[in-house]
């Protein structure tokens, strides 16, 4: 019984991993779209007080499980990896 | 245009975290399931095998922009959160 709901457990997991993969890509497109168009109004490609208010909308919606730092510190893993997206973006655009 | 361009995609932006935040936390639920099952079941809690099977699944669906070496990253950091939890469930039953 025990080792049929870990399995059905662990399929609901794998679903959410593809979900999760889904949703980090699209978001990363749209960080990329954001670098372009900030590339043509000439702005800073980091901005400090928005990515503190991101954080800080996602920690008064977090109910748990997770700790509120632990939620400040996947979200800036992934703002930081498509940050990172922006960079190599803009480098394409110098070396052409 | 291009600064309402920006706000736009913004808005796409915070709407892509909070579905984030809400599978996270759907994760985190149901690893904390399957830590209460293993322990049930008397089985180790972390399990290097099926980490890297549930890593390698998420790069072979992987079609960028995140490099695999990214996608392997931050979901290495969510499921070490995660796992985390279990620990902390773990030590609250210890307590009881």
């Amino acid at each position: 019984m025990s080792a049929e709901e870990l399995k059905s457990l662990r399929s609901k997991l794998d679903e959410i991993n593809v979900e999760l993969l889904e949703l980090m890509t699209k978001r990363a497109e749209i960080v990329t779209d954001i670098g372009k168009v900030k590339a043509k109004i000439g702005t800073k490609r980091f901005d400090p007080v928005r990515e503190s208010q991101m954080l800080e909308e996602l920690v008064q919606l977090n109910k748990g499980p997770f700790s509120d730092d632990t939620i400040r510190h996947l979200f800036k893993q992934i703002f930081k990896a498509s940050l990172d997206l922006q960079k190599i973006d803009q480098q394409k655009e110098l070396l052409v």
